[in-house]
């Protein structure tokens, strides 16, 4: 269950050491795990109207090599593992010569508006799991 | 009415120009008005608890020298007008040795939770005039 | 003289109004700028290389509809007159209705590596006049 | 060997759960470990000029608990290890009530201007191990 995007390293998002500076990883990722999501048929946008948010409780990235301004970068967001009180997302990001130039997860949980932690919603499990069990079946 | 915030210009904030990238200033500029508010007994964390908010409507920037990774800056924020249906706030920065290096204005209207326009809290109207005019008689 | 680009509003970008926060706006002017340079045979990137600089030194938004987390909004930049020491750049912001939620401007000028104005580079003037030409006969 | 920095939460730095978002938190861990360098003697800045640079490698954030608009939070960064060619600094993010909300780390390489790696400095070796021993020695 993985999803690519392309984003373009933006001018505001170099640093003076001449590369992406290291915190927007984690905004491509939380790009490329929306996007994930909206492929799969789940529409973060909505799930926060049902009331439903996904906070991040841990997130880790290993940087292999800079993204530079202007590069067309590849960021994969990937499902491993059914979620259960929480999720799991991995992301690669890859240059345009498809060289590995950073990755690392992120693990949420499934939280209402109030704060408090919940189940996940039911649609999004189902999704999850027909997909992890389609995907190992093929494989 | 008008108070002075330092603030320390932080490695995310460059760019590959080697200095503080251009959209920082307006992030300092709200900086230094949420402490304007403060200074004169506004929270705009309460005020938004009592249901308003203050969108900016306008922002313009002056860019005259660059500011660079970390300097420190200071932050002027200003009222000058009695505010009506909307509330203008000029910004002046300097680094450390006093020369300005940018200035601007944000205009704001008032708005509440539906995003409806809506007057000034009579409370926030009454110290602006109190102060307006106390700093006119001083003058 | 202009281009359009798409951008997608990045959970990122939203503040707790539940909107785009207004910084961002001048991120994607440039993204908009950058491309416009770029559809015109004028790399950015490649002119930081011949070792030319366009700092801003004025930036003007309006804001006039909030932009929402996940919209899919275009946002123009068109250069309408011929740089001289200075260039101006105008931009305006479309939801995917159409509609206009933003536009502005920013003023750059030229500089070297060493922070002095210089003249833009000939191939810049010439490729703006060009287009500039074109576009008034065609009119 | 460690050091501690107050950081306002900016309204700039939140997000339309009404939290700050997380990637805001590497660039706190960012000013509390330049902090932490310039308290030792060791200005980020001049490491620069001098041909040094400390980009990251790998990091690392654990969230236990949201940071909201106009917090007062302290962020505490500390070495605990002799950097060899790579340096690991940790961190702790508490509220004003002292409790920890988030932690985590960042490891460094040593890098020229050409990006190759390269040894830490003599003087920031010499300043860490001193550090490091004093503590050992006071503990």
């Amino acid at each position: 269950m993985q999803s690519t995007i392309q984003i373009r390293v933006r001018y505001a998002e170099t640093d003076q050491m001449r590369r992406a500076y290291h915190a927007n990883y984690l905004i491509w990722f939380e790009a490329a795990r929306i996007n994930l999501m909206r492929e799969y048929g789940i529409s973060y946008a909505s799930l926060e109207k049902e009331g439903y948010y996904l906070p991040v409780v841990q997130a880790h990235v290993n940087y292999r090599s800079p993204a530079n301004f202007d590069d067309l970068i590849m960021i994969e967001a990937r499902i491993e593992k059914q979620p259960k009180a929480k999720i799991t997302i991995n992301y690669q990001v890859k240059n345009e010569n498809g060289q590995l130039i950073a990755d690392g997860f992120t693990l949420h949980s499934f939280m209402n508006e109030d704060g408090k932690p919940v189940r996940p919603p039911q649609r999004f499990t189902t999704i999850v799991s027909q997909n992890l069990a389609e995907n190992k079946n093929a494989g």
